[in-house]
């Protein structure tokens, strides 16, 4: 069911167009992705979900399997049936929650035993695991179990570490139940070394997964860092799979990456941002709790025809946090998410007619120079 | 612009079927009215409040006028154009909120001193600024200001209340400024006097108001006390004019309210409940993270029409409270305002085919007897 379909390579940079086909839709690429961590892209329901995406959306892994549990999940219909989302899905391995949110975690060969981060529990988690969960939750998409090391790790711990997630990665394929149903990507890892990354991708590309991602960023290593990864992978990785660069999801970073030849993207920042009052605007980042917003009357974004900017000023969206009132994430969530939509829309549009590099300069200029 | 219209009286209880005319829509009456305290219906947007309101909505004066203020709200049109709801909408007269929600008030004949309930700022409150307020806020109906004495005040002291009270709607009704855009009511208090209710009645029927409401109830007294005052007033008030039951709205109080003459009434109640995870149905309330639920594939009521009773499983909206997920008071909130929509609905139809007795049986037997 699963394919990857290369349309054009972009003049200047080679950035990818393609076409991802699932059971559940046949998607553009380059696309974002946006969470839905436990189910539910934070405060917004599915007939949003739809307006502020491309209708391909995100579940984690290991949030799901400790709460509800991934059997509750699996008798619903997987995540889709469960939440009614009618439309495709991808999910994580839980590798990254288990490195970044547990206590007390030893790795060995067989897996990783870590405690609950809330609970205490003690729990295990090998890759056949991973996969037995995530054949449950039922996404369109998975992803192999990997260790996801600090990116300041030393070469000979990451070295180490590469070789594990490798056969992680093969034994997570054998564990596989359902691969007519659900596409399995390996996630090459590598931390900043060049050599360690080809190793890794390399190793992977020989076990013929359905997609490749890129592990390990966005972990608090700067920009320049990443994006030596990506150009250290752009001629590594095969032509006719898609490449998925796991967490990421900034404006500016969506751009790098696609002029690095990445097709998929997903991050929490649109919707965790919004919690907090900030929006992603042509213009910048816009902090609504802002007291200069109290009695504005102009919109988030007058480039934007979302419907939060077609409808309410920034006073009233102000007000709404100054009032702790929960609408006021859930329209600013929205209005991020379908940022986000529209950039890539834009980007894919910059890519048809070779042009991507001229979008990107007009785009950071207004992104940079004008932010309130 | 404002007018009431009694179409019937239901023969065995005198319940009052009525339509009110408002400027932003007409509405047939008993009417339950969510609460928009600070310019929104906590965690819904206008589109929904439509799909689960009659049009016609309240906002708190004493909130607005602390934040944002009630001149930027006016600056954007009032609370309509703040919020963006093009139907109707009512505001109190910000006296409740004096007396449950601020510290230290001294009450004079000229008004109310008290602290800010949160940053402890002194304020005072006249009935000409609750007016004032309130021509701001742009409300198509309106509230004199009233003290709201505790219900087991004594004779004496509810006796000064209730003069000070009418003194009051009589200089807001003088100060007045918008009397043909925005209808003003006034608000009988009295606590349990028969003999003080009657008088506040009176001197409020003297001035002649737009409707009458009833205030001082719902505060602490037991469903008998306020069944009382209720019996008490239902000869007293004149039939051509509205009559408005504040911050009532469980299903069994509106169906006695109702019986006892009542045109209106409105309530946190139903999202208040939501948030802390609790659905009203037909059979009961219902207790969603109640781990009975956790694997229970049906939905909050199936007698329900809503769209969360057509899509969520209890076990979905259980994880959802689980988990935290601002989706889940969403969802309720959504169910239980529908639910008293629909209440009110049923109710205007047994009152038409003068079946009301029946209703209310029916409708008590499955509440009570059936609830988990």
């Amino acid at each position: 069911m699963f394919n990857y379909k290369l349309l054009k390579e972009e003049k200047d940079t080679g950035a990818r167009l393609g076409k991802l086909y699932t059971e559940h839709g046949v998607f553009e690429t380059p696309i974002f992705m946006p969470v839905g961590t436990k189910a539910t892209v934070k405060t917004l329901e599915n007939n949003e979900i739809k307006e502020v995406s491309d209708g391909l959306i995100l579940g984690n892994t290991y949030h799901l399997w400790l709460q509800p549990g991934d059997d509750i999940v699996k008798e619903q219909g997987g995540i889709r049936g469960f939440m009614k989302w009618d439309q495709a899905l991808l999910t994580d391995s839980g590798g990254y929650q288990v490195f970044s949110l547990s206590d007390n975690r030893t790795i060995t060969e067989e897996g990783v035993e870590f405690r609950h981060h809330k609970s205490g529990e003690r729990l295990f988690m090998r890759p056949e695991d991973s996969i037995h969960i995530q054949n449950n939750l039922g996404a369109d998409i998975i992803m192999s179990f990997d260790e996801c090391p600090p990116f300041d790790a030393d070469y000979n711990y990451m070295k180490q570490s590469v070789e594990r997630t490798t056969r992680w990665a093969k034994r997570g394929k054998k564990a596989h139940q359902k691969p007519d149903k659900q596409a399995l990507f390996g996630i090459v890892q590598g931390g900043p070394f060049k050599e360690l990354r080809h190793l890794s991708a390399q190793s992977l590309i020989d076990m013929d997964f359905d997609g490749y991602s890129i592990g390990g960023l966005s972990v608090g290593e700067t920009k320049t860092e990443m994006y030596n990864v990506l150009d250290d992978l752009k001629d590594v990785l095969p032509k006719q799979k898609p490449r998925y660069l796991m967490g990421v999801g900034t404006p500016d970073d969506i751009i790098e990456g696609v002029i690095r030849g990445i097709d998929m993207f997903d991050c929490v920042n649109p919707t965790r941002l919004a919690r907090h009052g900030s929006a992603m605007t042509s213009r910048g980042r816009v902090r609504i709790k802002n007291k200069v917003f109290e009695n504005d009357h102009s919109v988030l974004d007058d480039n934007c025809d979302c419907k939060v900017c077609q409808t309410y000023t920034k006073s009233y969206l102000r007000h709404l946090f100054k009032a702790n009132e929960h609408l006021g994430p859930r329209l600013i969530s929205y209005h991020n998410l379908y940022f986000l939509k529209t950039l890539t829309q834009n980007i894919r549009q910059a890519i048809k007619t070779d042009t991507l590099l001229k979008f990107k300069e007009e785009f950071f200029n207004k992104y940079y120079n004008t932010a309130k």
